[in-house]
């Protein structure tokens, strides 16, 4: 699929096919992932595959605790409709874990640096582009407490598990959101 | 260009050519930005297109200050070698700024969430694919102080420049950098 298509017609999907992703093309979307760029090349990710129907339903229990502990705490009135059942029907979820170890010369800063997370989310982004070249619908998920995602997906701190990524068929055809024109969001110093 | 093609050959560039970037190609690369998801499509990013010398100029010399002060500060001696002159010479730089006030459901957690800068960092891995599905050459740069780069583009706080994408046709082949087999990296619950 052309690059161009690939960014322009991703959709972040909630619902998907029961249907299971083949080896393959995890392989695939995985492989992307890597090629993002990384402060120092760190390559500070790591990716945890799950397909465990009981981890699933685990973090589909944190993830609707939090949803609710979000509403309370934001009077969100959309939070109250948000169903994360995706997350125990999605075929693969694939965790990214991050290591805050492998970031750049930001380190040497106060409190540390974020270069690990952006090169997480530019390694993100790559699976999510591969996964709609190869057919597949995405989600880009992060509504959840990182201590317990940690926990019942054993991730040593201080790994920190930045997303999940629910990866399928899509069911139906996923929402198109808008995008702001660049005349709002960009500006010119010549 | 395809998509996977993309991903895989994209290198970080760190010498340019003098020739200017054409509006119509930053265009595309800004449009590819915009097309990566962000918490509640909020879109948090704003970008300021910099072709202006003198702003080059105090951009490239607050990361030679910054440079030193890491170089003194990590002990690490390749920092003494490394040249910022893309600065100066790629023919356009990106700043690309996020607004923490267009973040996710994350803001109500502790300290503020980051979903707005991970959505940034692939609005800017989009950025390089589309550069170099376009023929140039791409740096994804934030060795500098935010506060410092934030007042020479007149960013307004809370806003942050997180990072300066430079953007031109490049001067020889960028190295090719080695990834990590996926056995590396990966894990299965299955």
């Amino acid at each position: 699929m052309d690059l161009f298509d690939a960014i322009r017609n991703r959709r972040s999907c909630r619902e998907f096919l029961s249907e299971p992703v083949p080896e393959e093309t995890l392989h695939r979307i995985l492989n992307a992932a890597v090629w993002a760029p990384s402060p120092l090349n760190a390559q500070p990710w790591e990716f945890i595959v799950i397909t465990n129907q009981e981890a699933k339903e685990r973090i589909y229990a944190e993830a609707e605790r939090r949803r609710e502990w979000l509403r309370e705490r934001s009077g969100w009135k959309w939070l109250g409709r948000y169903r994360v059942e995706f997350l125990k029907s999605a075929p693969v979820i694939v965790a990214v874990v991050g290591d805050p170890e492998k970031t750049g010369a930001d380190r040497f800063l106060e409190g540390g640096g974020l270069g690990y997370q952006h090169a997480c989310a530019a390694a993100i982004q790559n699976m999510l582009l591969a996964a709609h070249a190869l057919g597949l619908g995405g989600l880009w998920f992060t509504l959840y407490d990182l201590k317990v995602i940690g926990e019942i997906l054993r991730v040593e701190p201080p790994k920190v598990p930045l997303a999940l990524v629910c990866i399928g068929k899509a069911r139906g055809e996923p929402l198109q959101t808008p995008r702001k024109p660049l005349s709002e969001t960009t500006r010119y110093l010549r």
